[in-house]
């Protein structure tokens, strides 16, 4: 998606050969239009699909997840990183490690919100080991529900999260994919691998 | 704001005289079209008003302000609950005490993305007691910024936050203020003083 390859070169700060920082558009400040083109690219990805409900984890994954949403008219479900008081106890939960912040938090979502009856993709912001979307399949799972796919704004190819899921049969779709952070410097994988 | 009244009339649960739990379109599942509406009407309230930047926070004022954002061609700042590893120490830093969750947060916003030159609309999906408005408000003084005002998406009116922040001069703008939640049942304050 080359809007985002763009404000990924423009903004996008590599910190070290792991670690790529996109702080000023996608997770702590949001750029509204590009989440409604990101929204729209999901939809174009997945148009051979019906979709009855996106399935993302907060925060990050929300902005995009809720363009995604207006565009297709389905609802947005996001897992809570740890319960709260005002949540029931009928919970689906999973756990999902965290190697940023190197913590482990149960992930949970009210089963009211996702049943057997649901075709669900799953959306979030980066896929690295793919962590958290190992746990939002869990839950998926546990709801009996059929999961279309996954849609991820920023793939770290390095990484084996996106290799790890595709061979277990898992549709995944990277708007970006980013092959090396070596030297300070992005290089995206090659458009046919995207 | 007629449609979110007739949503929260709708799908609403009254869990307690001070417990409204709004999970189905808000702050669990969220309903995107609704979400657009709401943006929409925040941005009518506040159009008299310059806004460079919208503050929200984690995770609940993410999909309003968005929405938000995207009208009025403003990117969006949420201030983070927890410091992330992969922030620098370069922030803005408050404290905010949920009663709900019974527990104590920093709140952190980068200082890369708000300034004295920043007009900022704040945005919050619930007002009770103002801890969090409180805590944005302390982070936009810390920046220097000039706040125009408060939107927030439900007001619980029998809370004393909206009155402490309006008797400070704070323009606050509800879309739907609930005066009582006694005997289960949700009675909003009248349109005159909404």
């Amino acid at each position: 998606m080359k809007l985002l390859h763009d404000k990924i070169m423009q903004e996008g700060k590599v910190l070290s050969s792991s670690v790529l920082k996109v702080d000023s558009f996608l997770n702590h400040q949001i750029d509204p239009l590009l989440m409604k083109e990101i929204g729209h690219e999901f939809a174009n990805r997945f148009a051979d699909q019906v979709i009855t409900k996106i399935l993302t984890i907060e925060s990050s994954g929300i902005a995009p997840s809720v363009m995604l949403g207006l565009e297709i008219g389905a609802p947005v479900v996001f897992a809570r990183k740890r319960k709260s008081l005002t949540l029931s106890d009928n919970l689906y939960t999973s756990k999902v490690h965290s190697f940023t912040k190197n913590e482990t938090n149960d992930i949970s979502v009210s089963r009211n919100f996702l049943s057997e009856d649901d075709n669900i993709l799953i959306v979030d912001d980066f896929l690295a080991n793919g962590e958290a979307v190992k746990g939002l399949l869990d839950i998926a799972a546990q709801a009996g529900a059929h999961v279309v796919g996954v849609g991820i704004v920023i793939e770290k190819g390095f990484q084996d999260g996106g290799k790890l899921l595709r061979e277990q049969g898992v549709r995944v779709e990277s708007l970006a994919i980013v092959d090396s952070l070596e030297d300070g410097k992005v290089t995206f994988a090659t458009e046919a691998r995207a």
